[in-house]
């Protein structure tokens, strides 16, 4: 999992049926101090998050299982609403 | 997912039997503000999408299940055409 | 797998539920010389680690066969605490 | 999928059986204007391609479909011989 | 697959059950040319590689299929040992 912040939502009419009602958001990850981390990404959310929360989010097959279609071509999914870190340090580049 | 622009197709006679009649297309990834982010990459497309359209692709295992072969060797696939971004700020490095 | 020192972890309370009772650890990736190298990343704890322990991690689609929730949307579990790495060099770049 | 160059080929006598047969050739990923794109990968070769030859490849858990061995080891495939690129542009940083 | 160099071993004597009496060896991706290229990684011996060997590893949830435990918690695994790289280039950034 990573960290990530929320920033936004994406819009796609046109899109894969098993798709049809996700709620997709974009999402920077961070490090544990939020800084910036990477190139964004646009994961399903599944737990009610909103922009400008902090969030773990998955990637890769797993995605899907976090969704009511474990079968849906989905690579990110938001598993938790993050309440704090609490970290010796923050990591390195 | 991640949000990517359409800049071109590949044209593959020789290829792998699932593969044939897929429509390979040229992915440039990009950042919600458009910015080029990373390689580009090759992805079957499923939703009609064409050259300048922006999209949201899947990478990995789950990519094939968009495509009629859920047991092709296909690890990417556009799944979605974009209508809008809505974000609070467009990522970082 | 890869080489991680624990510096912190992460409390979520809404999350999915197949994660609940999981202990979510902040991963710093270390080359064997313990130099950082990369992002941190969120795994699961597996094997009883803790803050400034030494450990190996995976990615990807395996990590959840290493709790008790092998069909549960995680992406990183920390599968072993290290001794100690024996190295000629510790690697590059 | 991405593209690739193949620049040479790997003699492994001593291999997981799986891999016995398999022919093991050196990719360089390319952008689509040919030039070279991070680290070189090794993949089998499933369409009898050659030496200087741009191709197609997957990498991950698909991989081992294109092969005869689909339960092998294997990451990353060859799965088709590029004839043309027709790209508004060739992609970015 | 990627080319690697063995250059250490990882001794971890709390571990997942299914880690148990496997090799843990250290690895340092390199070039055809034997340039090192990112981060070292952990992986699973399975054709009885040693240090200073070059090898060819996998990465991902087909390791495990290299090892006696197909469902184990591996993402990455040595299934060659290289006896020659015929490369008209070696690669590039």
């Amino acid at each position: 999992m990573q960290l990530g912040l929320i920033i936004g939502h994406v819009v796609a009419t046109r899109k894969d049926e098993a798709l049809v009602g996700a709620k997709l958001l974009v999402i920077q990850p961070i490090q544990p101090d939020h800084t910036p981390m990477g190139p964004t990404i646009v994961a399903v959310d599944t737990v009610g998050a909103g922009i400008g929360e902090t969030i773990i989010f998955v990637v890769g097959s797993v995605a899907s299982r976090a969704t009511p279609h474990p079968e849906a071509p989905i690579d990110a999914a938001i598993v938790g609403i993050v309440d704090s870190v609490d970290c010796a340090k923050s990591g390195g580049s």
